[in-house]
C-alpha cells in the first residue's frame, strides 16, 4: 500500500446534527490530509442533501408527506440527544458560533470544495420519493454495488 | 489481495427497521457480488433473529419480561425515527409494497439463501436470556473472539 | 500483514450504556487477544470518561449547563432503548450482576489495565466546554488528524 493515497468511505445513514457533524469533520479532515473521501448518503442521511423549497411535481400523497416531514438540508438537523424541543440544538449552535467553530452547512460547503465525493443512495431516493433535482447539484447517485466496489478498496469504512 | 474474494463483516447492534434494512441490503448486495459476508447480531439486533411464539421454559421473571418486550423477528421492527406510534413504519412498509421493494423479512430469507453467515452473539444471548431454540435455525452462535478473528481479515467492517 | 499485530480503532460517539458496553467488550476482547486497540471518544461519548464531581472553574453558563446535563462517567449511562425512565437500565444492570457479568465501569478499568489507548476528541471537548482535568487521568487528547493517521493503518474500524 506504500505510496498510494489513503482512502475513506463513510455511510451517512443518520440526519442528526451531531452525527452529520462527525461525518463531515472526518470527511473534511481526511480530504485536507490528502486522503480520497467518499460519502454515501442513505435513508435519513439523504435529507442532509436536500435543497430548500425545491419540490418536484408528480409525487404521490405519501411521497409529499415524507417531503414535509423530513428536514430540508443541514439547517433542519437537530441533535440526537438533549434536543429538548429544539432548545438543546439552538444552545449547541450558539456555543459553536461564539467559539467560531464551523457549522454543519459550512462543513458541507468545504467538503464540496475539497472534492469529497458525495453519493446519494438510489434505493433510499426511491423509497422516500426524493428526486435528484431536489438534492445538491454536485452529488452523484449510486446504489449498493457502487458503494461496495469502492468501500472494499478503502482503508477506513464507517457507518454513521 | 488480488485474486482473493472480498469480505465484509457487519455488526448488527440495532433492531430498528431502517438500520436492519440497511444491513441486509448491504449483506445481500455483497453476497450477490460474490463477496463473503458475515453478520454478527448483538444486543437489540438479536431480536431480528427471533422466531415467533417460541418461548423456552426455565426462564427467570426478568428474562420472560425481556421476551415480552423485545420484538419477535423482523415484523416487529419499527423505524428509528418518525415511527409516530407505528404510523410512520406502516406508511413506509406500504410505500415499499407499492413500489415492489423487498421487505425486511424477504431480505433475511435472501441473505440465508445466499449463504450469508449469520452469527448470534453469545454474551447478548446470556444477558437477555435468549436461548438458541428461540432463534432462526440456520444461525451460528459466537462470541467476541469469533468476531474479531474474522473481522480482522475483512475488507469492510461496519457497526450498524 | 503476516507477523504484524492486528489493530482496531473504535470511535465512541454514543454514551448509551448498551453501545458503550459493546465498545468496551470489543476493546477488551481485542486487547486480550493481543491486538493493539485505540478508542476515540467524541461528542456524547466523552461523558463516559468524566470523573464524578470534578468541575473546573472559569466556565460560561452554557458550559456549566452542559456539565449538569451530561452524565458523569459510566454510572450515569442509560440504555438506548427500553430505558423506561431508568427501570429498563436498572433491570439490565441487575441481570448482569446476578449472572456475574462485568459492568461498564469494570470494563473501563480492564481496558485501562490492558493498555487500550483512550483518546478524548479535542474538538468535542471545546464544543462542550469539558477540560482535561474533568476526565480520567490515563487518557490522551487528540484531534481528527490523530484519529485518521492511526485508523488508516488498522484492520478494524468502527463508529459506535
Amino acid at each position: 500500500m506504500n505510496g498510494m493515497k489513503k482512502k475513506i468511505a463513510l455511510i451517512v445513514f443518520s440526519n442528526d446534527m451531531d452525527k452529520a457533524m462527525a461525518a463531515f469533520i472526518l470527511a473534511t479532515g481526511a480530504a485536507s490530509a490528502g486522503m480520497e473521501v467518499s460519502m454515501y448518503f442513505t435513508f435519513w442521511g439523504l435529507s442532509l442533501l436536500r435543497k430548500k423549497k425545491i419540490h418536484c411535481k408528480g409525487k404521490t400523497l405519501i411521497e409529499r408527506m415524507f417531503g414535509w416531514m423530513l428536514p430540508e438540508g443541514p439547517d433542519g438537523a437537530v441533535l440526537s440527544k438533549m434536543n429538548l424541543f429544539g432548545l438543546g440544538t439552538a444552545m449547541m449552535k450558539r456555543v459553536m458560533r461564539k467559539k467560531k467553530m464551523l457549522q454543519l452547512s459550512d462543513l458541507i460547503n468545504i467538503a464540496q470544495s475539497l472534492d469529497v465525493k458525495i453519493i446519494a443512495c438510489s434505493t433510499s431516493m426511491e423509497m422516500m420519493g426524493i428526486k435528484q433535482e431536489e438534492l445538491l447539484d454536485t452529488i452523484n447517485v449510486g446504489g449498493v454495488a457502487t458503494y461496495l466496489a469502492e468501500a472494499s478498496e478503502t482503508d477506513i469504512n464507517l457507518f454513521i
